[in-house]
């Protein structure tokens, strides 16, 4: 039992603890704003406002990902999930850039998360299928999975 | 390996994505809020705050759910997951209502989660009368939940 | 298929109640202070503070819990939950403490979490290696994991 249950998440568990230690980081960059010697309201509301809004993503991120290795594959799954958590990193920093005025609105990450989405529908679906019309398509979804997740590099 | 699984948690996947779709659908109308042309303070406070604790209390509701449907059985744990999302939304919907100048308290959904809470506590000791007792009384308590599950209907 | 998911997870499912449990408490501090009749914006602050600064990191606490339990052994993780809870509601206390003038910081159980961020990272090198050397350490990783758990009651 072990095994088996460690072969299909080990890469979802890899991804996961990368968050966890970017969500330190944050966390530290919030802990060293509020400690800091002379305080600077407007950095600290920025950070900490960068840092709520990262972190309320937080578990719809972790839920989809993990949904969508479980009902399909975890490799393409991981994948959009190290891809999320480029584009958080990108955010955050954005976020805290002395230069840009304008902060970076509410939402990121939109379209991984799309791509996860639709990767756990597709799952669910295929399991339907293989349930009520015993057809399995699950390895040509799965290479079609795999090639479409490439495209999530397109910037 | 893999059908088993989904076949187990296909139903918890289900509602974890409707919940996905929610939570996008509160964080557009902070973004919207956020982002316009004529800048509203009180709303954007409004709905900023409605997000945010319906996101305060997201983990612990995928956290009850996603362990009362492993511990016991899908489908009340499904049935009481969409309740709470439709308990979520009249809350969001409540607290951004120009009429009422009350806002609704910090807490909602108390009745669906302590629900899903019950069923965590029976799986477990069913577990454990399983492995102390060998008496499993898995089918009965299976039954009995869903029948209950129909009491959260109720208003 | 039922028992033996169970038999791996109760103990985690366990501490996830207790968790559950702890953030209803939170969360009624809140309530209570929002509703109170003699609103005192200061206690308001704190408390809501306290309630922000456990629910930010608590998604990042489940994460790796259960990580931690699924790829290794769930009783020093189970364990370690405990202990983080405990460290929880000191700091929730502490947070909300007349007396002290200081609060403490955004951080609360780092060790905690960095000694479960090692199990999940053990058990997935581990993984690999039975994967790829066919050398399975388990056993003795897992004595020595329960070993060092006790390490986290120090002070």
């Amino acid at each position: 039992m072990y095994s088996i249950v460690v072969e299909n998440i080990y890469m979802l568990v890899i991804v996961t603890l990368i968050s966890v230690l970017q969500n330190a980081f944050f966390a530290l960059k919030v802990e060293k704003e509020c400690r800091s010697v002379n305080p600077n309201p407007a950095a600290f509301e920025r950070v900490s406002c960068a840092n709520r809004n990262c972190m309320d993503s937080y578990p719809t991120f972790l839920a989809v990902m993990w949904c969508a290795g479980l009902c399909l594959s975890q490799a393409p799954a991981s994948f959009a999930g190290v891809i999320y958590l480029v584009v958080r990193q990108k955010y955050f920093v954005g976020y805290m850039g002395q230069t840009s005025q304008s902060t970076p609105g509410y939402l990121f990450g939109k379209r991984v998360l799309f791509f996860l989405f639709l990767m756990c529908i597709v799952g669910i679906f295929n399991y339907l299928l293989v349930r009520f019309c015993s057809s399995d398509y699950k390895e040509y979804v799965e290479t079609i999975t795999s090639a479409a997740s490439a495209l999530l590099l397109l910037p």
